[in-house]
């Protein structure tokens, strides 16, 4: 297994974690878990694919999606374990999160796309998966969170390997990657570090 | 026309229908009603095709939106002679659900897939429709429908279809995937038919 | 600069500015600004790019993408000016959209499609950007605003360029196309043009 496909794995087991859970908190049953999951999973590696016109992951390897029903089937028969399904999800979006931006940022660099397209496809491949799940689970999503850094942490990640693949090769620059997006994220979530939100004036008195 | 194009042309009506249904509970003209309608009818052919990197249906051959503009106008106005336009709305997406399902079997085995990656375009083909018409409309999607057979059945369709394929030529098999789909489908609507959904341990007292 | 890729950029920056605009009732950050900026500005030639089996707009040149970013830094900074940001993004996406149609019209012709498919991607390039920031900032699609004209603006404008292509050149078409869409658009807005919307019978009493 390449470390590239050691990034996929990662990022759509731990993704797939979270869309099950989801799926606990939506009550649904073992296929609807199976099928959130699977959605989440594989959401955003599958833009990325599409976008750079290669076979989307898991039509070249459906192993990718047993391993989604994998996390799906053990979140079924697990969550009820965890105190707050809520905060556990938080934390394993954010870990898949910092797994998939330099999964992205990996395979367009492999494609040898201009830097700007491989930060643009390390932000999509890590916030789009989420972003599916919420919307067809009718969460708020958490990129619309007001200042929470999230876009920002894979923003942040996906600019650290791209300059950092100035001086170091790719495994490194990408493990960079990996740890500044998580970093930020969950230096958002533990310290509630974040950027200034729009705020309109107050109207005057 | 082959079995693969009558499969698709019958699944876009049908969900051309479902999705004109949904636009009269939105209160849309008949130009929202001919987009909805659309949408949800090439929606999940559209991203099969997308997928499997093939040229989307309706470019290839623009009469099947020709086909879901019929139905969006038919309708538009008769829409009103029906009682309970939601019983009418879930058993038309229950039908075309059935014809869908065999149609992304039949152009996933066609393209000579996996019998995994076969399975999942079947599920796709025949949720994402649905899926995005009730995303776009703010409907709960059908998906989310705590323990109705819903996604189930689309999988057990799919997946008796590949079973059958051992023994059975792809004719007969696309008819007994969408034989299954309906039956399961039609089972949950009316006896009730469900699978156990996630039911977090009450709180000890 | 050709023609089309004028159009492209000038529907890219006026539909990030109407994300942003979104942005900013949300009050997100200025990342999150960007985010759904981008998401807006290239959301409908993505899509088009994608079906027609293009490199995506900003894939192939991610000055595209600048531009939009460049379109919210604006707006984070400057939208407190305005009394009316609902009133100003409004007109905003009625501007982006009358430039969206015919640039989703020029690609289809380029590309030799039959004449429904070039109206299709006229319709998709202009609807399917706005669509993306509403349904993923939970706001009312503005396709489904009960019969104002908005689809339909869209798809006056793309067949008025399909039957003046019969007579004029590209150029002349597709400036006519825009006019078209957007004299419809605002004409809905200022006028209250419409068309009759779909109203279920009252009940018999």
């Amino acid at each position: 297994m390449t470390l590239l496909e050691g990034l996929d794995y990662a990022s759509v087991f731990v993704f797939a974690l979270s869309g099950a859970l989801v799926a606990s908190r939506a009550q649904l049953d073992i296929v609807g878990f199976a099928f959130i999951a699977s959605l989440t999973a594989v959401g955003g590696g599958t833009l990325r694919d599409v976008l750079l016109d290669r076979t989307p992951l898991w039509v070249a390897e459906p192993a990718y999606i047993g391993t989604a029903v994998a996390a799906a089937v053990l979140v079924f028969f697990t969550a009820h374990l965890f105190e707050s399904r809520l905060k556990v999800l938080t934390w394993l979006d954010a870990l898949a999160l910092s797994v998939a931006v330099p999964a992205g940022v990996g395979v367009a660099l492999a494609s040898g796309h201009h830097w700007a397209v491989t930060l643009l496809m390390g932000i999509a491949t890590g916030c789009f998966g989420g972003l599916m799940r919420d919307v067809v689970c009718n969460e708020v999503p958490l990129v619309l969170k007001q200042g929470e850094l999230y876009v920002t942490a894979a923003f942040a990640g996906a600019l650290a390997a791209v300059l950092a693949l100035q001086l170091l090769p790719v495994g490194p620059a990408l493990l960079l990657c990996a740890a500044v997006t998580f970093a930020l994220r969950a230096g958002s979530l533990t310290f509630g570090w974040r950027l200034p939100v729009y705020k309109p004036r107050p109207p005057r008195t």
